[in-house]
C-alpha cells in the first residue's frame, strides 16, 4: 500500500479523515457508511469514496468502512505509528502554547524547548525547562531529534534553521512568517502563517461584505 | 476591479504577494520585474505574471510592477483597507500569542480578550485586560466586533461560535480542532488547525524517510 502513489490533494484531506475516524473510535463506532461520514465531514459521500479507496480493499456496498482499521492505515501513511522527535525553537508565548499542547498521542516527543531569552531559561513549559540555544546542537545531536517548530521572529529564523540542518533536524514545522528557503533538498517545511490566515479571512469577511 | 471575480487558486496566494509586495516597499524598492520577483518567491515568471494580471494594467515588458500600487491593491482585494474588529476568545497561551502579535498594521483592531478562567481574567495581555466572558455579548454590541479568534478548548468552541453568532460576529478565525459548523451562511471561518498542519509535516517526514 505504501508503494502506491497517493495524491497531493487526498494527502492534504487525510488528518480531518484521520480525526473524525479517531472521534468515531473513542465514540465506539465499529463501522461507518460513507453516507453517515459524509453527513458529519461535510463532504460528499463520492468524495469520501474516492478518497478513501485509494486504502484499498475495504467500504463494501452497504456493509461500510472498518473505522479501527482504516484509521490505523491513515497514520501509517502519515508516518504517526513512528516516533517524531520535536524541539520547539522559541519560547514566547506561542512556543509555550505548542509545549503545553498534546501532540503524543500522535506519536510526536517534545526533547527541548530552547530560547535566547535569560528571562524564560530556566522555566519549566509542559514539564520541559527553556534551555539557552546554544545546547540545542548538543541536545539534537545526542536524542536523534529530527524536527523543529520555529516560534522565533523571522530575523532569527533564517540563521537558527540553518544551524539546525547543520546539526541533523531535516524537518521544520515554521510558524516565522518568513519562507525558509533552505539548500539540502531533503529537508521539509510545514509553515503555518498566521498573519496570511488572517487575511484570508479578512478577504472572505470582504466579499460576503461586497455582497450585502 | 472588485467586481471582476478572481480565481480561489489566486486568493490564496495572494497574501504571500502581499508580503513580499511589503518588504520590498520597506526596503525602497519602486519597481519589481516579474523575473526578479520569481527568484525571490521561488515560484515561476510566468506564475507571477498570470497572478497578477487579475488586477489590470501594470507590469509592462521591460518596465516591471509598480510595487506600492500593487501592494495597494492586494490590500483592497483582501480588505485590508477596511478595519475588522477582533475579539479573541481563550486567554491561554495561544490566545496570549495573538494579542500580543501586532496585526494592527493589517487592519486589524484587537478589542477584546476573554476567558473564564479566573486565574487569568483582570491580567493584562497586549495592553489589553481579560475579562469574564459573560462579559463578550456587550463588547461585541457596542464596539461593532465582526471577528472572533476562538483559542479554546473543542469541546467549549461550537457553544461559544453559536453564541457569538447571535451576538452579531460574522468571522471566526478557529484554532480548536474542531469543524464548526454555523446555521448562517454568511458566517465565514478559517481554520488553523495545528495537529493537522503537524500531521502534513509527519507524512512528509515518513515519505523523505521512505525514499533513504
Amino acid at each position: 500500500m505504501s508503494e502506491k502513489e497517493i495524491s497531493s490533494a487526498v494527502i492534504k484531506r487525510l488528518p480531518r479523515y484521520y480525526r473524525y475516524l479517531g472521534e468515531l473510535l473513542r465514540n465506539n463506532v465499529d463501522r461507518i457508511s460513507s453516507q453517515e461520514l459524509s453527513k458529519k465531514m461535510n463532504v460528499t459521500a463520492s468524495q469520501i469514496r474516492q478518497d478513501l479507496n485509494n486504502f484499498g480493499g475495504f467500504g463494501q456496498q452497504g456493509y461500510g468502512y472498518n473505522v479501527e482499521y482504516l484509521h490505523t492505515e491513515i497514520a501509517k501513511i502519515l508516518g504517526l505509528d513512528q516516533e517524531n522527535k520535536l524541539i520547539i525553537v522559541g519560547a514566547g508565548n506561542l512556543g509555550q502554547a505548542l509545549a503545553n499542547y498534546d501532540f503524543s498521542k500522535k506519536g510526536f516527543r517534545i526533547i527541548g524547548i530552547f530560547d535566547i531569552n535569560e528571562e524564560v531559561i530556566g522555566k519549566e513549559i509542559g514539564g520541559l525547562v527553556v534551555q539557552h540555544i546554544d545546547k540545542m546542537k548538543e541536545v539534537v545531536e545526542e536524542n536523534g531529534v529530527n524536527m523543529a517548530a520555529l516560534t522565533v521572529p523571522k530575523t532569527a529564523a533564517k540563521g537558527i534553521a540553518k544551524s539546525l540542518v547543520e546539526y541533523g533536524i531535516r524537518a521544520f514545522w515554521n510558524f516565522a512568517s518568513i519562507d525558509l528557503q533552505l539548500s539540502k533538498e531533503e529537508v521539509v517545511v510545514e509553515n503555518v502563517h498566521l498573519a496570511e490566515s488572517l487575511m484570508r479571512l479578512s478577504y472572505n469577511v470582504n466579499k460576503q461584505r461586497n455582497k450585502e
